[in-house]
Parts: structure tokens; C-alpha cells; sequence
């Protein structure tokens, strides 16, 4: 047996001997890649969302919930209800009946504070702030304050990353988009407590600049 | 100036040389937290699986694409009304009436393979998995395509993460979790393409073993 010989018997013994191995292998890496594949994802992430903002006995609707919730967060140009109509894929109509009711119920004011006389800005009371604490989403909140900071940053980061890949695809169709001053390319810092957005020629201060913006333009 | 002195005065200059650095580093610190804080995550998770469901030209409704999505995913042992009205925190009511207009679609079959004489069970038609191309989920799924396999696992992981913690916290209130086998305590791999299921007593094909299970429990 030349030696060249011995090597060709020798693979195919070990291909033999390790088959099992292999096999094993391979299944793992279907296991691996049925669990990461991206439909699994999808359905995870949108059956996590469902069931977070899904409560059977509270006061507010999950369209009340989700608005209360913008109103909170968006900063003084986008706290109007066609913004909201915009961010939560509703029509005007809509949007404006759920303000109209939450306005009823005292959980937000017209705003006395901006006024450039061609929309209404709303903010949300002390008692809509204090609704808030029983925000069916405060569970998720909880959740995800156990996990490690280095997880809720990687996650924190993959969202962004499919938000801006997902806003991308549908440029054209869909003009405004949401995020906050640290990402926003027309955001300067303009002193240490203090930035300046140069789509609005704006001074801001730095508690407006973690606000959801309907401004912003992804850097 | 005794040397201690000097480095104490040394100490005081470096601090005002070095201030404007550490107001820098402390808003960057800010701009950080604020952004990777788990409010702004859980708004955006949910933001964003809102934003993926809709679909404005959609000949099903979201319930219904939510639905026609679970039968496809879903094993034998879960493929029923019941089962989806859990999954989708729905009343069984509500979730019949969807089976049905679906049914009625031509987009689900009663199933002719498994009868325990207790339940119905369903199965997706051709003509409904034709139907699913147009799912609106598709576009996240194609999103979550374009990300790096290390982003993708990663996302997976801390997904499946809060969905286990969520499902922990609300222990007792919900009994039915849903899983896959390759992370269920029920699972043993019995061959190279076969599994059983201690829960059912079940042997299980390789291809069924990365559907979604309402008998799931996490390892």
C-alpha cells in the first residue's frame, strides 16, 4: 500500500468513525439556524410586543396606552396628534378622538407654553404621569432592567439598526421619521448642558434631547 | 510649598484643565443612558413590531395575518383555536371566528392527520402558504435578513431571554408558554433525524421540532 493509499483509507475510516459526530453536528446547526432565522424573529418580536402592551383589566385602550405613552416621550415639535397619528400608523381622524378622550379624562392639556398659532401641542398632566405607572408596558420595562447592561445595549443597538434599515426600505412612501438628538445629524452640541438642532434653529436644553423627535434625520 | 502641597494644588488644575473633558464624558455618559435605557427600548420593540404588522393594502386583517402566521408555525399538538386565542391573548370567541373566516379563505383545512376526538386541529392550505408571501411581516423578516449572523443570534438570545423572564414573572397567571424543542426540558434526540417528546410521549420527526409548542416548557 503506497502511502498516499493509507491516507485515502484512512479518511474514509475516519469518516466512518466520526459519522455519528458529524451528524450530531449538523443537526445542532439546524437546531442553531431554525432558531436564529429571521421569520423566528419576526414572530418573536412581535408576539413579545403583543403580549407586553396586552392588559385585561385597565382603565385606558392600548391605542390610549400607546398615546399617552408619545406624548410623554415626543419632544415640543412632534406632541401634536397628527404626529402620533403618524408614529403609531393611525389616521388623523383617529389620533384625534383618542387626544380628545384623554384630554377628557385629564391626562393631557392643550399646552400653554408653545404656540406658533398653526397646531395644537399637547402635554401630558400629573395625573397622566401618574397613570402611567400602571402602564400595562411597565412589565416589559421591569424585564429588561434585569438584563445586563452590555445585553440592553446590544439590543438597544440591533433595534436602532433594524428601525433605520426598515425606514430605509420604505424611503418615499413614509416622510417622517423618529428618534432622539444623540443620533440625529442635525443635533450640535452647542455648551455643557445645552445643544442646538439645526433643522429648527433651535437652542435645546439637555433634558429635551433624549425626546422623541418627528425632526430627525438618522446621521 | 511642601511636595504634598503641590500635588494637591497639581490635582486642583488638572481638575479645572480636565473639566470641560469630564462634562463632555458625563453628557456622553447621559446620552447613553437615556438612549439605552429600558423605557426607549421597550417603546421602540414595541414601535417597531407595530409598524411591521400593518400594511395599509392587505387583503387580511392583522388578526388574521397573525392567525394564518401561528397555524404555520405551530406543531400538531397546537394547531387549534384555543391554543391561538392563548398565544395571541385573545378570547376563544374571537379567535373561532378568525379560524373560520380563514377557513372559509380557503386558507386553512380542519386537519385530516391527527384526531384525538377531543379537538379540531387545522392545517395551512397551499393556497395559504401562497398567501403568507404577502405577509407585511415580510419586510421585517427581510430586514432581519440583511443583519450579520453575530447580530442576529445575539438579538435571538436576549429575545428568547425576556420572553423566558416575562413568562417567569407572570407565572401562575398564564400556564401556556411557547417554545421550540431545541430549547425544551421535554426534548431528547433519539437519532440523527429524530427527537421525542417525554411531555406527549411522542416520537418527532427533525422537521417538526423547530415548530412552535403550546406544551413547551424552557430548559
Amino acid at each position: 500500500m503506497r502511502s498516499s493509499e493509507f491516507f485515502q483509507n484512512f479518511n474514509v475510516v475516519t469518516i466512518l468513525l466520526t459519522g455519528g459526530q458529524f451528524v450530531n453536528l449538523m443537526l445542532k446547526r439546524y437546531y442553531l439556524f431554525m432558531t436564529h432565522n429571521s421569520e423566528r424573529i419576526a414572530d418573536l418580536l412581535v408576539h413579545l410586543a403583543r403580549r407586553s402592551v396586552q392588559s385585561s383589566a385597565s382603565e385606558l385602550t392600548s391605542a390610549q396606552w400607546a398615546a399617552l405613552r408619545f406624548f410623554a416621550h415626543a419632544n415640543r415639535f412632534s406632541r401634536q396628534p397628527s404626529v402620533f397619528a403618524s408614529y403609531h400608523g393611525t389616521t388623523r381622524g383617529t389620533a384625534s378622538q383618542t387626544v380628545k378622550t384623554l384630554v377628557n379624562m385629564g391626562y393631557l392639556e392643550r399646552s400653554r407654553g408653545l404656540s406658533d398659532g398653526r397646531s395644537a401641542v399637547f402635554d401630558v398632566t400629573q395625573s397622566g404621569m401618574k397613570a402611567l405607572d400602571s402602564d400595562p408596558l411597565r412589565s416589559l420595562v421591569q424585564t429588561l432592567d434585569q438584563l445586563s447592561q452590555d445585553k440592553r445595549e446590544a439590543l438597544c443597538d440591533v433595534l436602532l439598526t433594524i428601525n433605520k434599515q426598515s425606514e430605509e426600505s420604505e424611503m418615499g412612501l413614509e416622510d417622517t421619521h423618529f428618534g432622539t438628538c444623540s443620533n440625529c445629524k442635525h443635533f450640535r452640541q452647542s455648551g455643557p448642558n445645552s445643544g442646538y438642532c439645526s433643522q429648527s434653529s433651535t437652542a435645546l436644553d439637555i433634558f429635551e434631547t433624549d425626546k422623541l423627535c418627528c425632526r430627525f434625520s438618522s446621521v
